[in-house]
């Protein structure tokens, strides 16, 4: 297609500026998580918002209540023209244990391929291919087939509590044709990925007590309840033999899965044994009648996070303890609701209590399960766009962890959500020696480069 | 019994005396668990050998590994009268938290009909009241009717780890006819109290691993085990809907228990609403088919003594746990064995380890159960002296805990041991506000100088 001539060639030209560019934007510690990172989490927006106003965009920095969000604007294609907003992140983890890196986690590295730094697949780097993708159109052609918003917020990696009020109070300005995120990765190298579902959260804790006090285990056990022990009952009585949650009425939401989509999973290059060598587990278990992709992309999970009673030392120490306490974490799928299944778990919990005891449910947090709508002209769109850039049809694959934000976006903006992610397996996210494929970097940004055509055909 | 005549006289008169100095004992901070201590543990020692010394026995402070051990001797009897082998300990438990005693802890005070201080109940006033019952006797009629062996330790709140070492280095000089205890206390005020058994104990941590480091909930749930979900599955097999062990061949050592001996618990002042209220638990458990006192004096139990797993913080972190840890106590019954407890569990675990997990057992402690084998002389000895002395006779009881040198001293001595008590329910032992009654230290004295009459009529 004629309209494509020029972007290739700009973007190869450019990638030693690009490469050069997101080291500068690497190399600011903007860790949302420490208030001693503040005045470096704002130095990363203005970065941001600077680079976004070089390029000929409308930048702002918009302060909230917490870390300030970034939004860039192009309105040129006029109001008949599509309006994709595009979201992601500036902020990062935290890079301790630092001794643990192999370079600085701030000073950023190309090592095999990779460049090495935190932020670089999550999600700064990610942020910066869209960047690259957008200056390639204004700097070749002068203009954007889209208009676009650009919403980088810098608080994702401290549960983005500010963004949906943002999104709110800013619903005209916001208003898009699509959403797409690049916060996620490729199923594996050379094989590009459209992400077509999340699991949603319930976090719950559980809190057991039976005397008022630790009492004296040889004095008082075997005739006081335990509710260390009372705790555990209730906790083995969360499944059954076959794997499945055993809580009544936990499935009933859970929406039937079309054949193809397990076709596709199935049809994916996977392997239990590595898999299984990789996290150094014994044996794969889980629910059955489910492969392992299907356990962690399309059936909802319940596991313990946490578990604390009594005495916990070194040695033995005689003691009946007063409390017990789990943690509890469920993956939920469509249309899992992360408030009716804590509830459900209360209900469980309340019903399968031993004698004895008193039990406490708290709920700590929860987020909804997203499976994309598929909007046809989307996907096919993006699916022309990552098979130019790499040369290969891509795959869908879904997402065992949650990213709320997706489904709030898709229901304040009535808009359908795109989720391309260009970091791999193994990339240590949240980990020392994060690191993002330098060919998944350069195609990239080609893809979305492509995207803002394939999305105007 | 003429006998008798001038003890009763000298204990009244020498009463204020005999509180005086057990308050210069209480006020020496003889914490067996502290190291900045030891000088006081040691001038504890000397203390009392040196009032062993006043009042005609001859007594040594032998050094241990650890604290040393008094050892007072009276002979005087000749060869052919019997020998009693008196044990207590005159170390104390460390007294914080510090501010939670209404008068200090080292500063014994009298209030209410009882004696405040550390060490007041255990043990060092039960070891002090020996001692005035020994001098009642060499100061009255300047002999004894049988030889005293006074074995007095520093380490019994620190497992009294060179106790049978000790023992067994010095048989020829500990060789007795009959072991008389005083570590223990009173059925109920007023009702004097010989304790006929002890549990044993069996101490283990059991460690359930799965993956080889920490993982994301979501990205590993549901197809990586959960190694916390597998020891609470574990754990609740360990017991049965009766709330019997359900661990197989558990209850196989375990003696029949006497009807007599049923029927005795039965006859007992007890009521399970004001154990229930005094614990603070909404309801009492156990194992059906026995009452309270019997779950615990005559059943053998398992209790978790504490558990940990993952992340037990504040709030909500999704972790998928590599490892999960539970130390579980066992209370054992003659003649279940710890070691052979221990390793029935563990093939207990291997049965029901759920896949995907591997499971490690720790054997921490043990300790095996006492019965008496209720020599019928010195039982009725002791029945007539603590009858004689607070007017009532006494009861037999159990005890939960355990005391595992008693086993010891029986197997070693070749002697049977006789456990009188005097302290009473509720008078915090190794809690703040520790306490005697003034009643049980003064009729005390008066039934330990009854019992040498009573054991050579």
């Amino acid at each position: 297609m004629a309209r494509e001539d020029g972007l290739d060639e700009f973007i190869n030209e450019a990638l030693p500026r690009f490469r050069e560019e997101l080291f500068d934007f690497l190399r600011i510690p903007s860790i949302s998580a420490r208030s001693d990172r503040s005045a470096q989490v704002v130095e990363a927006a203005e970065w941001l918002a600077g680079r976004m106003a070089d390029i000929g965009l409308t930048a702002e920095v918009i302060p909230t209540d917490g870390h300030p969000v970034v939004l860039g604007e192009w309105r040129g294609a006029g109001a008949d023209a599509p309006t994709v907003l595009i979201y992601g992140h500036y902020d990062v983890q935290p890079s301790d244990p630092d001794d643990l890196w192999t370079s600085p986690a701030f000073e950023p590295e190309v090592r095999d391929g990779r460049i090495y730094a935190r932020g670089s697949a999550d999600d700064k780097g990610q942020v910066y291919m869209h960047l690259a993708a957008l200056e390639t159109h204004l700097k070749t052609r002068g203009s954007l087939p889209a208009n676009v918003v650009f919403l980088v917020e810098g608080e994702e990696e401290v549960g983005s509590v500010n963004l949906t009020p943002f999104v709110k109070t800013h619903l005209e300005r916001l208003a898009a044709d699509a959403v797409v995120v690049s916060d996620s990765g490729m199923f594996a190298p050379g094989l590009p990925s459209i992400l077509y579902s999340l699991r949603g959260l319930a976090y719950v804790e559980l809190r057991v007590r039976a005397a008022a006090s630790d009492l004296h285990s040889g004095a008082y056990g075997g005739a006081v309840a335990n509710p260390a022990n009372a705790l555990a009952k209730i906790v083995a009585s969360l499944h059954d033999e076959a794997g499945r949650v055993a809580i009544a009425g936990f499935y009933d939401d859970v929406l039937d899965v079309d054949p193809s989509v397990r076709e596709g999973i199935a049809g994916l290059p996977f392997s239990d044994d590595e898999f299984r060598a990789e996290v150094g587990a014994p044996a794969l278990t889980g629910e059955d009648g489910f492969s392992t992709l299907e356990r962690l992309w399309i059936r909802p999970t319940c596991d313990v996070c946490g578990l604390l009673s009594g005495y916990t030392g070194e040695g033995a120490k005689t003691v009946l303890p007063a409390e017990a306490m789990a943690k509890v974490s469920f993956r939920l799928v469509p249309d899992q609701d992360p408030a009716g299944i804590a509830a459900l778990f209360r209900e469980h919990v309340e019903a399968h209590a031993p004698s004895g005891v008193t039990t406490e449910v708290v709920e700590l947090h929860g987020g909804r399960p997203w499976r994309s709508s598929v909007d046809p002209k989307l996907l096919a769109a993006a699916s022309r766009s990552l098979a130019k850039a790499f040369g290969r049809e891509p795959v869908l694959q879904g997402e065992g962890g949650s990213i709320p934000i997706v489904v709030e976006f898709e229901e304040l903006l009535d808009a359908p959500a795109l989720l391309l992610g260009f970091s791999l397996p193994g990339c240590n996210m949240h980990a020392p020696d994060e690191w993002l494929s330098v060919e998944n970097f350069e195609k990239g940004i080609l893809a979305l480069a492509y995207l803002y055509d394939e999305l105007t055909v």
